[in-house]
């Protein structure tokens, strides 16, 4: 951290501000410059606050330098986490395609939909069934039933199974029915839900929040990894922004940042952050070659009659046609995904 | 709802859309305009989701027209909504004054700012026992022993507190010692808390979330009051933006939108938007001349030692000019600040 | 367009605004609803200035129903448009590779990093000789000079030059030297500029404002098509958001959407996206596998002695392996990136 | 600056960037930290292109220092600026009202608003002659007309006007008509025009660009000051953001923010900001609260038969109003204006 002073701070302020860091028990180093003095925070073991420093007389200014993650990090693991559900290895290397409805509405429509989705290639199978909506008048999913249809769509296919937790009230219910656990965006800085995560034995999948940096992103994933629970892996799903020709925008420039600064492993949906139909497929090429580990996307056999997302649900043979173009890009961008991040 | 067709979609196109709304239970009005046909959506009761018919062949864009809130909006009730919290009036036409650290740190923290906010002007006492913070290694709160504390603050002082609750476990404990129950900017659709916010019998101060639309705010509030709860107290704490000179930015002009289309009280917590010292007291004075119900500010006896957010902490001095300031401004725009919201 | 009236709207406030729709020429259609009157307006040729209605009494909102643009609409020309530079083809399923320095510094830089461009597949060369700078202290570019060194750069390797203008003072002399005229992302809504635009006999490479929506940016080429130059290039360069680890968001989503709402060829310029050279790989990779029609991209030969720009620039041997990388995933999508736009 | 390095950066890293840094001219500091090494850049007159070393080896990130602004700078001239404009003064503690319609449509219009606003309390007269818009096909201005027409209301009212030059063809023109002489916020980053502007010899008013940090707003402010006119007016006019309910946000902390850092007097134009009438008068009492030297807003004493912006038109006894409330707010917040930035 760095401590940049007024042009005009006193001698005295200096001197002030570096008792202030000494007695938080940091080594205050002051850098005298050609038109004010900086002082650097040494010897901080982590990051800083950098509203302790940052009101005291003749400050004008707080830079952090150190990054405030440390389990996420590249720095502490150099090497790729790879991931095991069931069958399915998911990061370094590999590329794992996640697909199903939004919502479970129904043994058939969910049968169906992972018959199709198998079919065209995925490795897991995704949806809801405890589903957060903006408005309490929607529909809310089908509860634990909804997990129950998921284990039979598991014991029925074989794939493993990707469904959302709320609270931690249902945490245990829905542990018990889910291969991985999945933390929405509206959640991911839901302390008590990522400690809860913490504790969980099975993989997590951290949306990132819809305006968090990719330092707070990395942060909740340090909340779940520094409870106990290693298995994470990052979900972007676009950010809000005053774009409005899709529904969030979609920051592909995250990809290659995670992957340099951690050894998690990072997939993208495509669907929530278009919102509609025609720009997935788009998205989900350009998601495949900027680096993820992996899609995650809504499919329904019939979303002109889904009860949620239709819009951007697609239809079983564009999954099928978004599966063979993906496949065409991980092909061409050999020898391996992970020279992807070599630039 | 606007259902708008392409220019080139088919009369056999337009009839399919219709037959799509009609069969979801609403009434398709088409209107043919110069360049393309345009399907209303009627006789919907409340808000349609958009998705459902985005996604038809030969649909250009859906446009909601309704607002998707109810119990929250003025339309519903026309008149102010007054709550009344001990001796404290909160809404139409009073200005309320919250003021306290941002976490309890020690009984002789809490007593002496609240000694100092009470001889300032201030008519709540804020602290918070439970703290959401964006890494796991930054002080939490004292818990429990915070509540204590608060609640003798409020026996010594005869204020009433305001104190944040991060989840449903901790929920009857925090609603046992509050007097109004915080939900967190974080938490602005944590719909599982705001399900169990509208089964509690005390005020509930809703922040607004970092991103979220003034339609998503609303929203929050009308889980928690048509979940029994009608004692919502909206808070507006600024939103992220690419601005960086302050720590968000804060959205005054969301205060007439919500006077306008809402009941509810509505405050603004300066503090939390302006991340520093310096800019409160000005944004504190454009908040109540915008015409906002009140003011949340963190003050600290010695923000340089404090736990937490001591940079935008004011000294208690600053406060005491702060409620001066405001004092003057409340009585400019006198006949009321309920006159504020004609223009 | 659609006037949508308050609740509470009253019989002769509908029939004032019906009056004052048809007072500005229009049709006025009142569409009653369960809930709310909204009245059409019709037969507008083109788009209706949304103010015209928004103040009236009784209207609670008017909602733009036909987009403002037309002339660079696929409404208007449904086929691509090709673009022909030399020999070069832009547009309509090329794949054009644009690069060089960020600014034209000397002869033998130019030609340097022009040689190892080409070789490495690049079809055009870029290169500022009038830079705007932020500061007014920064090096602001060779002038003159710096076109004759382009139009030496172009006799030399046979490659099309792309510079660009900053002012209608200096258009003729860019336009003499320059083979495509890039109009920078600050001035992207500079009127004047876009009319002298329209009036130039070379292709115009726009790019996009900053903060620029969709619909803004195809006015912008409006302008310059509506002046008498059908020959306009777009170009994504990331917008600003709230995100920080890299200079600007880059927008891909843009390009699915502009390739469904406009015949014209758009690139994508990964450079002023990122600010940092270890992205600009992987968003090239993105940006040919969504869709784009080509790639802008900085390179130097001794970035860490460019006179700017340097941390962006690709060194040659990078933009090398980014051709290659680029080519492999141009194949991977064949049948050709026309059927890339389908969904 | 500061250049911080990579944890595993080795010891021939930190003295290749030292050496770079040397070679730039200037001095290198390197300090040793407990997991990692930053290097200072001292003796710098002025800021560093922060590209400059963000590219080499072992590099992580490159930190800004010093703010790149000199002569807009509190710590250049620490005493505000005040502008004479006629019998008006701007800055320094004073209040300056400035009104008008968006565009100059005719002489009576014109004349007719001037009476109303002249009479309401306004100082100065704002109307537009060249008009920027995102449509071709919308109104543009009368141009020079509407220049002679705005200096009839001048000889007949002794207001000074206020108007908007678009471009350096039109700049001898516009500034020989009017008294204050406007770049919009699309200009911001028209460095040609600010340059022009520098020679000019009247004052300035220099709108914040749509997307434009204060760093970005003052270097706009440093070009004009730089080229020899140090007449600059600031005016923010609303930031783009995710936000809907206002047609921009209104970043009202950026008012404390420039008195700190820059004697240059600061207005506020709630009006573009806004996008809808009833937010004008509330908006307009924030920003003289939160400190600002004056507002810019459209008054139309018919703003449902305007040309452009008649939604965000004040009617003339809307105006009369808010120039009550504004005086009652000056009045409240003395001793003055000046004390406003004491926080």
């Amino acid at each position: 951290m760095l401590v940049v002073m007024d042009q005009k701070a006193t001698t005295e302020q200096v001197e002030a501000v570096s008792a202030a860091i000494e007695a938080r028990g940091f080594k205050a180093r002051p850098i005298p410059g050609g038109e004010r003095v900086a002082i650097g925070v040494l010897h901080n073991d982590g990051p800083v606050d950098s509203s302790l420093f940052l009101g005291l007389p003749g400050v004008r200014d707080v830079i952090p330098v150190t990054k405030p993650y440390k389990l996420v990090s590249r720095e502490f693991q150099p090497e790729d986490t790879t991931l095991q559900v069931g069958d399915v290895a998911i990061g370094n290397g590999h590329m794992t395609l996640i697909a199903g409805p939004c919502a479970i509405e129904s043994k058939t429509q969910a049968l169906t939909i992972a018959r199709h989705i198998q079919k065209a290639g995925a490795h897991l199978f995704r949806g809801g069934a405890f589903k957060p909506r903006t408005s309490p008048y929607s529909f809310q999913g089908l509860g634990e039933e909804g997990l129950k249809i998921l284990a039979e769509v598991r014991e029925t296919t074989g794939m493993p199974v990707v469904t959302e937790v709320m609270d931690n009230e249902h945490f245990d219910l829905v542990e018990e029915y889910a291969d991985v656990i999945q933390i929405g965006t509206r959640n991911m800085q839901n302390y008590s839900l990522l400690r809860r995560a913490g504790q969980a034995g099975k993989p997590v999948l951290l949306k990132r929040g819809m305006s968090a940096t990719v330092d707070e992103w990395l942060m909740a994933a340090e909340y779940i990894i520094e409870g106990g629970n290693s298995q994470v892996i990052l979900c972007e799903r676009g950010v809000r922004t005053f774009v409005r020709h899709s529904r969030n925008t979609l920051d592909l420039s995250a990809i290659p940042v995670i992957r340099r600064e951690s050894h998690l492993p990072v997939i993208v949906d495509p669907s929530h952050a278009a919102g509609r139909r025609e720009q997935v497929i788009p998205l989900s090429r350009a998601a495949v070659a900027v680096g993820a580990h992996g899609l995650m996307v809504e499919v329904h056999h019939a979303p002109d009659e889904a009860l949620s997302d239709g819009a951007q649900s697609l239809h079983p043979q564009q999954f099928e046609k978004l599966c063979r173009q993906v496949r065409s890009i991980v092909n061409a961008c050999r020898p391996g995904p992970v020279e992807l991040i070599d630039a």
